[in-house]
């Protein structure tokens, strides 16, 4: 007898989830990734600011299933998925399948404006992160180097798009290097008198209550980044960014504002939400295709109450074992059941002991939220990396950022003659 | 009364030692770097190899000169000397000096056969060190994907075409890294049969003894890398190398041969040595320049013994102190002093545990001579960075390599069809 083959596309935490779930059945699994690792995305803007190495928060997919016997891990770019000969076609190659589970996540999207990308680049995988912490790095250097101060200024101000969790975070984490690292490294300026500015509409973190968005935001104030919400950008060069109420002369930008769903997505043919993602059954399974589920960004699942249940890692993860089990329920004849989401709760942190989470109806600011963001971290950790509970928590996220990470790693690095 | 203004090109071991120097004198100090970060040279093959990442080799130069008020650091590419207007010209600018301090090293040589480049990069930059290294595990990937066993195997085989110090510390590195690291991680293929082999001409480690070479040479055996001496490399491509005994097919080709000085030396107009080298004077100034020193891998120093002074970290040192000495006595009107080298012996690391040593007439080999080879790295970071005597030996050069550094950090990885 042959046993069941369950192709899996994607490493990330609910592609990881899913292969996970399968640990002691009596199928064969293909994990199948662009990448060699998984990333802990929640981090990724800790390397973009220089508080962490890369290969802190990554960790390769076939190190964390390496015991997991029935798994087996494939490095390849999934281009579209053949339904009718159950097939997902590679960029050089094919995997025949007979249940698949497709978790490839989403990328940025700039709303149509694809040309603001080269100026404003996005946070999404390692090297988005070491591509930003280039251009902040590089951006003093050149502010060091320049006679003009007007320009001097224009190369100390960093606007980030953008007020979801991830612009917060690395609005916070940016004011704490300039703050606090670079304070004393140069001779003509001081980093301490940058200029960091997060633009955001309708308000800061506009998935939390307004009560938390409004502490979000006086915490990034004591911190010194300026908040401008409820503005529109209309456009962005390698000199500044245009929005409806003027013009905001930066060298560097940094794109926090919207998400696109895999484009794997649409070689489904089925219907896509607005922002591309599949709309799935309540069993997380595509419609007329009851042998392929769909978790994770590239899914759209509302919740009991009608709204769609967050792109979070939490969320991601109960989706991957939640179809993990209706694939196993598929494979005996059984019955699927349908998703429902557990809400754990949301967090933002904003800077070394500032933080805003609301869990359930508790909501918390400051530094008790950010040591519940520290331990909720930990612990969703615990559920991926069986064995290694705090894997990627060493001394590093405890302390100031590491002196090390500050270097640059591209030669040939253009600085403008302003 | 202005201030004598020094400037110094390159922030390598040479150009941070002459920097030091200065350190309490009345002097203005402009050091130019085109990458913001002093490399720690000597580690650079366990950064390849995954055992380090980048950033534990690697520090900003304007952190090392944070506390030393007379210097600052300027990012920026030196492209070439105006001697008569005693300016440094940059791709975006330029300085001028009343002394200068040219220390800005070598990169690598392919004989005239600069298209084997692409095929088999060098070891000179962190950009290169992760670029092998996506190579290598890229190497195994494509192995665990590949159908055919015999291209599997090419997969498999790894050539580094030079046998000096960095060639025989990749070998064995890479050796290791193999028979431990990866050892479990794939499904399909086993590691631990990957083929490592060495070329070298006449023997390894050239430079040292034929007794030391011998010992290198059974070490490296011991841990199954194969050794091919007097063979002659007259061609690489991406399916091989080609040599004078034949043809090894193989993916990955390390480039560990030749070195040409920096480029920076011609615009001298004086005379150079068959590698680029400018011939100094005794006192390390250029001939007709008494203002303009060389040090480190662009000069052309001869020892007492008629011998060349070796291209290694503690020469560069001790030249920079010389030269910065040299300046300090121009500045008051003395005359210079001839330089004089102290050798302090050469070692190679072969594994962990496992290396050659020559010190004076003293020879070690296997765990003492890395036992050696360790203390002295430690004690010679000691001088470049005061107070952070051990700064780069964390765990991790004690321990087996970092899992974490495993991880692939490029996008759109390109594997053949084979």
């Amino acid at each position: 007898m042959t046993l069941p083959h369950i192709v899996i596309i994607g490493g990330g935490f609910g592609g990881l989830a899913a292969a996970r779930t399968f640990r002691d059945a009596a199928v064969r699994i293909t994990l199948v990734d662009r990448r060699n690792h998984h990333l802990f995305q929640p981090l990724l803007y800790q390397v973009a600011t220089a508080a962490l190495n890369a290969s802190d928060i990554a960790r390769p997919i076939r190190r964390i299933l390496r015991r997991q016997a029935n798994s087996e891990v494939i490095l390849g770019e999934a281009e579209s998925i053949d339904r009718f000969a159950r097939k997902v076609i590679l960029g050089d190659g094919e995997i025949g399948y007979d249940y698949l589970i497709i978790a490839s996540g989403a990328t940025h999207s700039y709303f149509g404006h694809d040309a603001w990308e080269r100026d404003a680049p996005g946070l999404k995988t390692l090297e988005d992160a070491l591509e930003i912490r280039r251009r902040v790095l590089v951006a003093y250097e050149a502010a060091e180097r320049e006679p003009d101060p007007e320009i001097a200024h224009e190369w100390m101000t960093f606007v980030i798009v953008g007020a979801g969790p991830t612009g917060v975070e690395l609005a916070g984490a940016l004011a704490e290097i300039s703050r606090r690292v670079l304070a004393r490294d140069f001779r003509r300026i001081d980093p301490r008198r940058a200029r960091i500015m997060i633009e955001g509409t309708p308000r800061v973190l506009p998935a939390m209550t307004p009560e938390s968005s409004a502490s979000a935001r006086r915490q990034l104030e004591r911190l010194g980044v300026e908040v401008m919400t409820s503005t529109m950008v209309t456009g962005i060069d390698d000199r500044g960014v245009m929005h409806v109420g003027g013009r905001i002369p930066t060298r560097t930008v940094i794109w926090a504002a919207g998400v696109a769903a895999s484009p794997l997505g649409k070689s489904l043919g089925v219907p896509l939400d607005r922002a591309g993602r599949v709309i799935v059954n309540p069993d997380l399974s595509v419609p007329g295709m009851p042998e392929v589920f769909v978790i994770g960004d590239l899914a759209s699942i509302l919740k009991s109450d009608g709204k769609p249940v967050p792109g979070l890692a939490p969320a991601a993860m109960q989706e991957g074992r939640h179809a993990a089990r209706n694939v196993a329920h598929a494979t005996r004849g059984e019955p699927t059941e349908p998703f429902g989401y557990i809400d754990k709760g949301t967090l933002a942190t904003i800077g070394r002991g500032a933080a805003v989470a609301e869990i359930g109806r508790l909501k918390l600011s400051g530094f008790v939220a950010w040591t519940a963001w520290l331990f909720i971290h930990i612990f969703s950790q615990a559920g991926i990396y069986p064995g290694h509970d705090a894997y990627f928590f060493d001394r590093r996220v405890f302390s100031r950022p590491a002196r090390e990470t500050l270097c640059l790693q591209t030669s040939g690095i253009a600085i403008g003659k302003g």
